[in-house]
């Protein structure tokens, strides 16, 4: 899959080069993923395709558990931020964040006391930068998700004041073109149910807004 | 209703001081709010009453908007910040936040950027100080929603390391006792609804937890 980075705090220099080879994992992860749509069951735009995160997560976390990439608990000191990392790897995080806007306050500011209280919550890695996981802005997708140029937003509003300080890489998954192959799946209940019924390579157009609003997705036969 | 407070920054100075006149409107409307409760419709626990945060939401902002408390929305430059705070008189901020916990990190750090960047969103007023109310942890609620002991931690752990230096009191609604007085409202739909189907005072028993978890609460006729 294509996709742009945004780094702050020295993050080019982090993943460019001491923690190159975990980076090298992370794109050949996100390289590989395919675009996960579903059909929206929203007031108003039901059946319309929209990015899914579930299936999204679900390869990520197939790739990167390949690499030893795993689920990373937080010490219960912190459970008070939410209960973990979605994924660690010798003191590098990732968090695939397709969730709510505000969760992505919640994972820069939590990463930023855990990094200036120097935890390690894995044996001797202490933890060295951050990886956050979004997609693009113009993906159709559920109300108020967040997107990546609402986070380019956010970390530079926070990088103006110098409020945080960890080496975080923004990565915006997008498609280039006007179609691409993408995995169609439909859940057995429309809204909360993670047990797949179907799944299908489909072929998609991409239909882009000449407003700077989403684009559409619509199935190729 | 009952509360407790925890202040951060410098609040207590400005809340009992400089703005002691704007505090005590908002004390008025504290201390004359009722418990506002709803059957919940989450799996495994329909019916039970838990804390309603529209009823709640919707008190508060009848006192306050007769105070001259008013609705602010922010500067299209921060709008990827969210809409809006959601009171605000002469400089002085009310965020009611009853919703998942991420959100806190949101409000409290988007108001950090505004107040650094000297942002005067209405007329000649310059932000602050903050009031977040909260309700406490013991209350029954729907699944993930904040409550007041948690956004201590989070801003302790915020404080810790200078991340904010907005004056900001934290609010937790509480109940003294083992019983109350409570507003019980259904709606036209369960879960997403804010059509009121019917509204009554009732009188509630407060069934505490001796394990630090969720008080019961349960109607008395």
């Amino acid at each position: 899959m294509y996709y742009r980075i945004a780094d702050f705090n020295g993050a080019d220099t982090l993943f460019n080069r001491s923690c190159s080879a975990l980076w090298n994992e992370v794109d050949e992860c996100l390289t590989a993923l395919k675009l996960h749509v579903k059909q929206s069951d929203e007031a108003g735009r039901q059946g319309n395709l929209i990015f899914n995160p579930v299936g999204t997560n679900q390869e990520l976390k197939d790739c990167l558990g390949e690499h030893d990439w795993q689920y990373l608990q937080l010490p219960e000191a912190y459970s008070f931020f939410g209960l973990g990392i979605d994924f660690d790897k010798q003191g590098a995080w990732i968090e695939a964040q397709f969730s709510n806007y505000p969760f992505l306050l919640n994972n820069i500011l939590r990463a930023e006391v855990l990094y200036r209280d120097k935890v390690s919550p894995r044996g001797n890695h202490r933890f060295r930068g951050m990886i956050v996981i979004t997609k693009a802005k113009h993906f159709p997708s559920s109300n108020s998700t967040l997107h990546f140029e609402q986070a380019v937003d956010h970390l530079n509003g926070l990088n103006r004041h110098k409020l945080f300080s960890v080496p975080t890489r923004l990565v915006g998954l997008d498609v280039e073109g006007d179609s691409t192959q993408a995995v169609l799946t439909t859940y057995s209940s429309p809204r909360y149910s993670r047990t797949v019924t179907s799944a299908r390579t489909v072929r998609i157009s991409v239909e882009r807004s000449t407003r700077g609003g989403s684009s559409k997705f619509h199935l190729l036969r």
